[in-house]
């Protein structure tokens, strides 16, 4: 074991310090991970699932030491059924293996968090992004889980039956449990046919009021839009120079619409006079691949142009989800509160289920202007649970937001949410110092 | 407390003899089923909760007596929220009443479990129905609950935010819980836009094999029906006979588009194309509104119909779930079963979602009936469990499928769930005798 293996698993993108595993091991098979956390519970050992190393929120960091179970080298897919629309993965496998893996089949995998985050982690954190307005969250999409328990036994949480009434929902349960209560070795999700026609469009607003307006309206009308993205107009900024675009530097929506290519062309027809009717302007098609790529590859990277906007920063990015008719107001005020602290930000959000980032250039080097971004990130948590919003919509808990979750549920709650982890990690083993204290 | 009122809560819709409780509460406010289940708590007595009393699996039972909280007086709407599309009401709201409450907002809740069932029901046993195909089961549509846990403290499960990675899932984990965990007191659920166009559709299939395929073909197209029930040739001969209908007397589909009228003929034109290739005959449009709903109130009347094919009989009905693609087999092998058996019985099917239901009538008085019908039952779900399904896709478990729960999930799975109950219900004292053993 390597001094520089350690240094990699001990660190996530979060803006946490390193904190090293005392030894890192790379499983195989869940018989190998079931084997590992036996001899670690025989000798009181913590243990920590890693997959591709892309939290946010400290999820990975070796609090106490322990054992890290790197699970990347388990990317076998076990099974695709067609006509069932589901696939089983080993849980190191990527979403983008996954999708190119089932190409020929006329299926894809539509969760897509930014990253290519592994199928194990993205079910451990609940992940979701940019395609969670149409097709739900890891929650929706996962229909079974095979997890190795806390005392080293092989469980499968579920059965590939679209839907089911029997028993306690240990799916979800682990489902956002952040290695916390066991580790998650093999993912079985839903799959969807690939649209025939995709098309996208991009338009302007005076103000993030009126965008958010006319996706209120969209979503109630019934319209099945695939994705529908809000950049304020700093994001906006950064994009047209790293991407030599010329959008019109206002918010912005990006929709992305699936389905024959007449519904394709008829929501896009309803949204472009819901749109007008809220005063956006600048309604551009993008409905060849190439147009569409390039648009959305500019709505990806995103985080990379905000960073060329204060060179030798670090980014920190916060996440919060709000019931949409609240979203406006939250951006707002959050948006107040960074102007106030006078940092270079963007706001990049999944509008359509009231979700949005705020993404802060921070000198690494110093803790005055880190605390400036975690005050922004704290009063905007608040701000959301006040709004009966949550802490978190997509990154998960961590380390990072434990207290948050307090604030959100309250203390009964939470007493709930210790009782479970007291029943299924007995000596707190498992990612020990994450979601609930102990 | 009279007789006739514990022996009103002490049976349900199953073919249980009654068990009565030694007492029946009215509760009237969450704080007053808190102080019902402190009491409780305090002197050990169970505690059972009661909604509509439509469990079909002996979840109501009293089978250590004790103490049952009817929640149908809790029957308020607490909140509203057009824009955000989510409804909290009290757990005693039904279905019915709450659609009929939001009649005017242009949103509907789209769950239809058949009988007229209340919220927190529904929760408690993760209730789906017709409409699942479309719009999900109540996993997917509750987001958030109010509950009494065992001790009698309230807490809140979730948020308003239409997505969450807020620490351990709670809310997923109470519905389908079976008031064994804690008595559900409020239900905040999804809302959705009523459609602009609703069309129906019928056709009859040479066989149960054929319809399976038409339906397999149409989910992998990406078609998003609304609905698609199956009803073998019983079925029907039954709706024909008791609402006065002349269709085909052969395996049966009942198909629902929403959306706009363009895409409701779209949808429909191209799911009439693949039912042809399939052998499909007697293809029937119903666009207007009396005629759709004399289709669907006869599909909603296959129950009743079906009982007067044999007067004096009692329906047992079962329910169980497999992927897609196993379908047909476990209909046709369920079919022998019955007509080996000699019963009278009609197979109906929520066919997008893998689920389907045999209606089999029986002598109340003779054991030896019901043991025929018990039998076709239990091989059945063994069967559904073989092909990686469920022994319950949307009744629950209850008395009655503790055993199947075991052979589907395996002593691992089975322990993790117990253990839940150990933690969260330490005394036992919540709808004692359900779901796992102690």
């Amino acid at each position: 074991m390597t001094q520089a293996m350690r240094a990699h698993h001990g660190r996530d993108e979060s803006s946490y310090p390193p904190m090293l595993p005392d030894a890192v091991i790379f499983a195989h098979s869940t018989e190998e991970v079931a084997a590992a956390v036996k001899l670690c519970s025989a000798h009181d050992v913590p243990v920590i699932a890693y997959g591709s190393g892309t939290s946010l929120e400290g999820h990975v960091l070796a609090l106490h030491g322990g054992v890290t179970i790197d699970l990347s080298q388990m990317n076998h897919m076990v099974a695709v059924h067609n006509e069932d629309l589901t696939a089983t993965v080993q849980a190191g496998v990527t979403r983008k293996q996954l999708n190119e893996d089932i190409r020929d089949t006329g299926l894809f995998f539509p969760i897509d968090p930014g990253a290519n985050a592994s199928l194990g982690g993205m079910a451990a954190t609940r992940a979701s992004g940019t395609n969670a307005v149409r097709y739900g969250t890891m929650r929706e999409n996962v229909l079974a889980l095979t997890v190795v328990t806390a005392d080293g036994r092989i469980i499968k949480t579920g059965t590939r039956a679209k839907k089911s009434s029997a028993g306690y929902d240990l799916t979800r349960l682990f489902v956002g449990s952040e290695g916390t209560l066991g580790i998650i070795t093999e993912v079985t999700v839903k799959l969807y046919p690939l649209p025939e026609a995709i098309s996208a469009a991009v338009c302007s607003f005076p103000g993030t009021g009126e965008a958010v307006s006319a996706v209120i309206q969209t979503i109630q009308m019934g319209i099945p839009v695939a994705r529908v993205e809000f950049l304020d107009e700093n994001g906006v900024k950064a994009i047209n120079a790293y991407d030599k675009m010329a959008l019109p530097e206002k918010p912005l929506l990006l929709f992305e619409f699936h389905g024959t290519p007449a519904s394709v062309a008829e929501q896009a027809q309803l949204v472009q006079a819901i749109t007008a009717e809220h005063g956006a302007s600048d309604f551009e098609w993008a409905s060849r691949p190439e147009e569409r790529s390039r648009l959305w590859a500019a709505r990806h990277n995103a985080y990379f142009a905000l960073l060329q906007m204060r060179p030798g920063s670090r980014a920190i990015s916060t996440d919060c989800c709000v019931p949409i008719s609240r979203l406006a107001e939250c951006i707002l005020a959050t948006k107040a509160d960074c102007e106030a602290q006078g940092l270079v930000y963007a706001i990049i959000g999944h509008v359509g289920d009231g979700n949005f980032h705020v993404q802060m250039l921070v000198d690494p080097d110093d803790p005055a202007d880190i605390a400036r971004a975690e005050k922004v990130n704290s009063d905007m948590v608040t701000r959301a649970i006040g709004m009966d919003g949550t802490c978190t919509g997509e990154h998960g808990v961590g380390m990072h937001k434990m207290a948050f979750l307090v604030e959100e549920h309250g203390e009964g709650a939470i007493d709930t949410m210790r009782a479970l982890k007291h029943a299924l990690d007995p000596k707190n083993i498992m990612n020990p110092g994450k979601i609930v204290r102990w």
